[in-house]
């Protein structure tokens, strides 16, 4: 896969986003990321795999321990592919402000005559 | 799956970015979209129900072919998810950007002591 692909594909389930969101708050080791979840210690660990695979997280060697640590430039990636398609919400946006700016505009007009 | 995880899941494919890519620039049948892709017509197909799946497409009838049209509603909710995570590559250009800063200061300062 390509590295877009590994990232969205990382970040395509729940307890890798919670893992995510956990290291956004600071390191953490493989055992204090597994606390919060019901899981096996392998289900836990093969999450792990596919977030370093896709270059979300690297580990670090602390003693006996292993750290995680958030890396943002795959973020940064799905965040930028997104961003081309920004203009299609923020139109709909503009869209739906221009249709009620319309629509406060011929209530005014209306009174007005009234 | 949940709604993001539906639509980071149908995000990890590069066909199916493609697909989304011819789409942002117009309703196309599925016999366009299949057209620059060397792949047969259930792979495709199989790729456009990942897609409507996760609600990144809608298809409408048009007679007898089914146009597909792009729908913003998941991009925005993912591109919102991945925002939260924005300040750890802006901090690190911040960074980036102090330690430059730093750098050309320190020469400066050495270059005024020669």
């Amino acid at each position: 896969m390509d590295n877009l692909s590994d990232t969205f594909f990382a970040l395509s389930d729940p307890t890798r986003r919670a893992i995510l969101l956990r290291l956004s708050k600071g390191e953490a080791t493989v055992g204090e990321l597994a606390m919060p979840f019901e899981m096996s210690a392998p289900a836990i660990t093969k999450h792990l795999k596919i977030l370093e695979r896709s270059g979300l997280i690297r580990k670090e060697k602390d003693g006996q321990l292993r750290r995680c640590i958030l890396q943002e430039k795959p973020l940064k990636g799905a965040s930028e592919w997104l961003e081309h398609y920004s203009h299609f919400w923020e139109d709909s946006f503009a869209q739906l402000d221009d249709t009620l700016k319309a629509m406060v505009g011929k209530d005014h007009s209306e009174e007005g005559a009234k």
